[in-house]
């Protein structure tokens, strides 16, 4: 099985890793080989840890060239209209080449046209690394099936979570802000996360999926964290609560806003960067909790993709 | 496909009755058919809601008599030799037929010499309804594949857990018991789950498939609740703490005990009847919570392993 990375950054280089490292004790994963990495330098061919391009050429006429069983993509995401990738899966899907991404931006704002494709030509997405990395989300609603989901709620944010955290504990937004990103938990321009762009990708993926809904980023309603005052947080606080940043979708509402919540509430206790997602169908409520980002964690969020994929289960 | 269910006591019949309701809608599911049901009384051929034994067999002969592609064991444990299961799912495995259970006894007396049958013939085994119900524990690891466990911990048995909430809030022992009787939460002979047998078995389930162990119920020390006073329980939490059974597993230690922990433990929030789940391997550290019994969600456990069986993902 040949995979045709897309993007070489952090997540990539750890997904390379990973795969090297467990591909001889897996024998399922025995036959998969990385044929090509491509990143806007252009394209290398075969599987060296040191990129260095072979050829310049587009994603589509990488495609081409290489003829990948599945394109791997980690690459960052563009919100303006998820290109290259979004062509890039249109054009693999409709030649039955499986995809597996991380980058939420495609999906988040092509999904129904993307998967289109796919279920007509039978191609499998994977996609378990759009939402919180590697802690079950995407996957978790597939050992889930046939049972309708009334309402999904959670954290899908770290970086902001991080921050509401550490405002809690003392420090002012600005304090809590640079070491976020000291630490390596908010990127140099942190915008997207702390105006709640980043959650409501990642929700319009999540409904779209576990609810069914035909949505698109931008169709619905997102609000940050920029507008919360430190004094709103102490005065929560003081109250027994803390503000969280909640995705919430039912079968009338989604939205990602700010919210004053208890020590009833199960999210209330999902802090620093853990990420946490409640599913409510007609059976049961479950909830589950983990890290929502790292190199590592969407790297083997792609692997558990592959291994199902691999295995006839996505 | 052909279901042999055996047992129809309340989670047989919320089984009977959510296939019947999910076959129209779920085109997966739409072949499927319960050809018997087999209780203590006998064999009922064909499916009807009000049982009748037409035949009086046992499980094994009944196995001929219907020749089914499944059998859906939804009967009570029988921890003594974990017979008629044990027998029957043998049986099954070395024809070919897949076994689906939430019977904890057999897997928990047996788990590899059921296990080396079925590797050998190529049937599955679903048993997510023997760990949790319907909240994803054996399922859950499907879907974290290729990454090795070296740390499980939980809150596995509701009953105990309802009792020590209840203590925790000012009832004794005695009164929590009543009402956790009462309200069907703790059965009329509560000693399997009041001594850690119950989680126990559960914990056994859980190391065999998620640590690749080869142990039996009995091989380890388990303790329940019996022997905590309600003053033990009190002074914890004038020290904030509270008392739960914690089912511990890693690669040197498995046992099931009472531990005091504090709030920066996530199981310190699990109170009531919910479950929780821990999982730490070598890239994250995940935590599900949910129902850990009842009826309709063992009975959906059950569903969720037919339908996976059918998508060839068990």
């Amino acid at each position: 099985m040949k995979l045709l990375l897309i993007g070489y950054g952090n997540v990539g280089k750890a997904f390379r890793r990973l795969l090297h490292e467990k591909r001889d004790s897996y024998p399922i994963l025995q036959n998969v080989e990385i044929a090509g990495i491509l990143t806007r330098q252009g394209l290398m061919v075969g599987d060296k840890e040191n990129f260095s391009p072979d050829k310049q050429i587009t994603v589509l006429e990488a495609i081409d060239f290489i003829n990948p069983d599945v394109i791997v993509d980690m690459s960052a995401p563009n919100y303006k209209d998820g290109e290259p990738s979004v062509s890039a899966y249109i054009k693999a899907l409709s030649r039955k080449i499986h995809v597996i991404t991380v980058n939420k931006a495609p999906l988040a704002l092509k999904f129904r046209e993307i998967f289109e494709v796919a279920e007509r030509t039978g191609a499998k997405i994977g996609f378990q690394g759009t939402v919180m990395s590697g802690t079950p989300s995407i996957n978790l609603f597939r050992i889930q099936p046939v049972a309708e989901v009334s309402r999904i709620r959670g954290i899908l944010n770290g970086t902001t979570n991080y921050i509401l955290t550490r405002i809690y504990e003392g420090l002012s937004f600005n304090e809590a802000l640079k070491e976020a990103k000291e630490k390596g938990y908010a990127e140099e321009d942190p915008t997207l996360d702390l105006n709640g762009f980043d959650a409501a990708a990642k929700l319009t993926i999540l409904s779209n999926f576990i609810m069914n809904r035909s949505i698109r980023l931008g169709e619905f309603k997102f609000k940050g964290i920029t507008e919360i005052s430190n004094e709103e947080i102490r005065r929560a606080k003081s109250e027994g609560k803390k503000i969280k940043l909640i995705a919430y979708a039912d079968n009338y509402i989604i939205q990602v806003s700010p919210q004053i919540i208890g020590p009833q509430d199960p999210l209330y206790y999902i802090d620093g960067v853990e990420n946490a997602l409640e599913i409510q169908n007609e059976i049961q409520r479950i909830i589950i909790r983990g890290p929502g980002a790292g190199p590592a964690n969407a790297a083997y969020g792609a692997l558990t993709d592959l291994v199902l994929l691999l295995e006839g289960c996505l």
